[in-house]
């Protein structure tokens, strides 16, 4: 594979080449975690920005629909959009949130449009490591817009607000008691609400939806990153493709004041601080799983079980033999 | 602090040195942990096994009445209890169970026994580290019972099961509904469920849900660690003290084998070595925190921040330079 050719191709803005990238980052094998690396060091200098939109919903909410509505509106106005996902729920169960493209049948054949789904993996560690490189490469191949989709299931949302410049939260209209139901940390997560589904018999219901949670909002404590009147609610239909310019305005609001005031720089610079933990700390578990780390540990895992070690001293003799700091 | 000293009044058996002991290995400070893995090594020549008894119970379920009227029943048989708590509430919260020694009022006075609640902490890991290594000293002390209680919340019970020999689920007398309310994972960790307020009224609700559990228990695939007849489910009342020298006696059936088959050993290891890996990772950890590393990693994550390097190059060089594996 010659990364350097791939990495042309990627900011050239082939399909292909993006492909073939974003698989190489999903691969678990070292060789190819090294070619990743020198992949993604090489396309860092371009150092293209795209509007990362982070978008979560509990299933059955719209999610596809809106995707497939908002993301054309996006390139009918001559916007490149991507569109990943980050399934926490792939890894027990094999299967994918946007596995089948045919539930965004005419955005997966719009040729401004790149949709990847969720790879099958071992850990949302795994899952959020991909997800966070293939946007990095989908900016370099010079798209506008990258929409990570999730699942709301809790920690995936913090994952997916990790590597977003936005976050969206996208809700069904329902009567006052499943207010409750969306946990306060997401709703602290979230910069614009979207209650989905503002159509025929439910319209007036989506209406009180998104009066409720405009109410609720206002009760969170303001945060420095938004302007007078963010975080905020709006009603929207990606059936009827209603709303969704006005939504697409308020997106671009937001992030063109965060954009002036700096807060979008110091959260990019904040996240990608976060994601070099995140990168430390698996790759010491890797270094863990190699030689001649992997044999002491066994000999000394072995002594633990057989009582003539403490699990103490046994990790501090590891530790200091092995992975010591260096001076 | 002098640790020879202090090995020898917890080898002698004497309260004192053993909570300053327990009080060594709960402390965060660094100077602290070298000489708390000095201590545990100490001690561990000598060898001494105690019955490590897991106790798992929702609140409301007569958790701390069945561990004093236990307790003082196997004080009563001259044997000596240690009780030990692990409760995951105690990081957020500040509170604790086992805090209040007055809910164990004649347990707490008896001379045969030993009461630690448990400690505030950061995170779980914390938790379970303290309570493994208290349990180490409690062994060292010449505990022949020790008791190891925590609430029923899911993962402690993991961290609890993974620390003892035995597993007592204790469960209220319920309706056939609520049978589906402990989580399957939970019911296979169980070696004995006792269906605690088997008295009065509750009497013969408390023999239909014993029922239900044996029915249960009988659906689960057969575990290599037990004899014929276990897991088994069995009534106990703690108020009115009936039901608990059976289940004292089925205890000692099952532990009895186990050590004859050489489950007991076998498991014994088996944990030593999951606990050895969690001590190197936690290690791992605790080196990210010292310096040159802790320098190096600041450096490294400014460069990150300001876009000069990728999180995954950046990981590369620190892991390499400074936490390498020495060959």
């Amino acid at each position: 594979m010659d990364i350097e050719d791939m990495a042309r191709g990627i900011a050239a803005g082939e399909r292909r080449a993006l492909a073939r990238g974003i698989t190489l980052v999903e691969s678990g094998r070292a060789d190819h975690r090294a070619l990743a690396t020198n992949l993604l060091e090489s396309l860092r200098p371009l150092k293209r920005q795209a509007l990362r939109i982070g978008l979560s919903g509990t299933p059955g909410v719209g999610k596809s629909t809106f995707i497939e509505t908002f993301g054309l509106m996006l390139t009918g106005l001559g916007l490149r959009v991507a569109v990943l996902a980050v399934d926490p729920s792939s890894a027990r169960s094999g299967g994918s949130i946007l596995g089948d493209k045919t539930r965004m049948e005419r955005l997966s054949r719009d040729p401004k449009a790149f949709i990847r789904p969720s790879p099958s993996q071992t850990h949302l560690g795994g899952v959020a490591r991909r997800t966070r490189e293939a946007i990095d490469l989908c900016e370099a191949a010079d798209f506008d817009v990258i929409l990570i989709e999730t699942v709301g299931v809790g920690q995936s949302e913090t994952v997916v607000s990790e590597m977003s410049d936005l976050f969206l939260l996208l809700l069904a209209p329902a009567g006052g008691d499943e207010l409750q139901g969306v946990k306060r940390g997401i709703m602290e997560m979230a910069d614009i609400i979207l209650i989905n589904k503002a159509d025929g018999d439910l319209r007036p219901q989506a209406m009180r939806t998104c009066a409720d949670y405009a109410g609720a909002l206002r009760l969170l404590r303001k945060r420095p990153q938004d302007p007078d009147g963010f975080p905020k609610a709006l009603t929207v239909s990606a059936l009827e493709d209603t709303g969704l310019v006005k939504a697409w305005d308020e997106m671009q609001v937001l992030s063109d004041w965060r954009r002036e005031t700096g807060h979008w720089a110091g959260r990019r610079a904040e996240q990608a601080r976060f994601w070099f933990l995140s990168e430390v700390r698996e790759g010491l578990l890797a270094r863990l799983r190699r030689e001649p780390v992997k044999g002491a540990m066994s000999v000394l895992a072995d002594k633990v079980g057989r009582g003539e070690m403490t699990a103490a001293a046994a990790a501090e003799e590891l530790l200091d033999g092995y992975l010591a700091a260096r001076g």
